[in-house]
């Protein structure tokens, strides 16, 4: 097996050779330009080190380590048109470096171009896997409808925000590992395991992000520390303080998260204060650990020898470890 | 083999029974909304009579014909945002009845679904209709693009419109009737016989579609007539007028095409005067009998009984007498 590195190496190599410049340009240079903003390539990777996990080559993996990719990538660029981000990765976003017209465009090509990069398969695989993307997808889109729904819903409830981010980011992750495992061609238990460390692990990191994104290092966080409070999204903290903080301090918050003043400063620090005094900044760490743990747990389902288990848990542990 | 009635009745009902509001309802309700609102079912009624054709059952077909029409609704809904259009079918538009961000989230659910419902099909068949299905759906995208290129393009030829309404419309309706014959496992020969006698058609059918936006009946055609001149589309009309009109009403229809006057009657007066006198609606005419006509002799190349050959022609008159 390679390295994380290696592997990330390997999967942009592949990158360069398969997204190229056609015409109608206006159609294709915004895909090349979001593919290219970077980022950690953490789904490609999966798919990657989840095919050599079982024996198989990364190579025969690469389409569908880009499919996974050019699919995040295709969701990046509608949730930005939806939420009306400028930035993505410091750079500017498809809609505004080009328009909202382009990004949908664009967007729309890209879900077709993550279909057409499963073509290399075939087979019972090519099955497996167009099943497994197509309730994935699906799943991802119902989870942004939740995201979106949860803005003028009042009475969003934590086990909501936990099915919301399982749609919307975890199983994504699953998907990536289980299609590694599909591509290896191995048992029903380990394909189930794979998807289960994936999902319970993304949760936990997107428990991580919404955490960070209050608690994170501004100089290392990448986004704007404290984006959800200005926003006023009801993460896990903000349901969690709102059910354990003191009536006065849930009344503050809900108020807090009703005004949306130009200078958010003294907002972002009034919110996190109540985050820590009721328990839920305490609550959340608990809460990423025990998603993280269980992740770790469903590994032991896994039939495979010790040293490559120990790889998968190396690299949770270096994901849910980052500070940013 | 039915009759077309039949095959939309049973389509419909398959429609039916396929459709169904799930949760997130905010992601499913437009969804049914845009499927209910009526339309001619073209695409559909192709796949399953191509399916019955080559000797297929058209139940066979029918998922398939429901992903070819969801498929088309999705570019629907997309379009609809992309052109700010009001209404669809006489009904309000997605991105009007709901927001912006519903129509573009609906749409991609509509896209995935659309894969989903060929996961009815196994082994060779269903990789071959999603290898179709994907380079469709991309060419319908590059022609989107083309379309929305032209509006800012100074120097659009007339091979660059018709390879536009053949990527935008006619690629489609060469898909339905080649799934049918996908399904059918039919000959490779019929297979491509069936591509070029819808591809051919599609663009005759786009062609007719341009010229009775300009010259249709106000009563029966359903869309605005003079829509396309009030939106300044160079169409196969607008580019034969200035090709084939003198040098003043060339420059005079330049001038039509560079204004938007907010009554627009005179304006399309004379327009339409133009592509009178300067022969381009003769030209147009033309052209649209000469792509039926060749969409005929694209039947001839087809290995099947002389009555089903005579079905899909009278198919092709009948779509291609309409005046609406």
């Amino acid at each position: 097996m390679l390295s994380i590195t290696q592997y990330r190496e390997a999967f942009l190599e592949y990158l360069e050779t398969a997204v190229t410049l056609k015409e109608p340009v206006n159609l294709y240079e915004p895909i090349s330009y979001i593919l290219h903003l970077g980022g950690k390539r953490l789904r490609p990777v999966l798919v990657l080190m989840s095919a050599e996990v079982f024996e198989s080559s990364f190579k025969k993996a690469l389409s569908a380590s880009l499919a996974i990719e050019v699919f995040h990538n295709f969701s990046l660029v509608h949730d930005d048109i939806m939420d009306d981000a400028p930035l993505r990765r410091g750079k500017a976003t498809v809609h505004e470096r080009w328009d909202v017209n382009t990004g949908i465009l664009s967007g729309d090509a890209m879900l077709i171009y993550s279909y057409q990069l499963l073509e290399n398969y075939d087979g019972p695989i090519f099955k497996e896997l167009l099943q497994l993307f197509n309730s994935t997808a699906m799943r991802v889109c119902e989870g942004q409808q939740y995201d979106v729904d949860f803005a003028t819903q009042d009475d969003v409830e934590i086990k909501d925000y936990l099915k919301m981010i399982e749609y919307k980011t975890a199983v994504l992750v699953a998907a990536a590992l289980q299609m590694g495992a599909i591509i290896a061609e191995t048992t029903p238990q380990n394909k189930q395991a794979m998807y289960e460390f994936g999902r319970l692990l993304g949760i936990a990191f997107q428990l991580q992000d919404d955490y960070l994104d209050a608690f994170g290092d501004p100089e290392t966080f990448g986004k704007q520390v404290g984006g959800d409070i200005i926003e006023n999204k009801k993460t896990f903290l903000y349901l969690t303080a709102l059910q354990m903080a003191d009536a006065v301090e849930a009344r503050q918050l809900e108020h807090l998260y009703s005004i949306n003043p130009g200078e958010a400063t003294a907002k972002i620090e009034a919110v996190k204060q109540i985050f820590e005094n009721s328990g839920a900044s305490l609550r959340a760490r608990e809460e990423i650990k025990k998603y993280t743990n269980k992740a770790f747990e469903a590994l032991e389902e896994l039939d495979i020898p010790e040293d490559r288990k120990a790889l998968l848990r190396d690299f949770g542990q270096d994901l849910m470890n980052r500070e940013v």
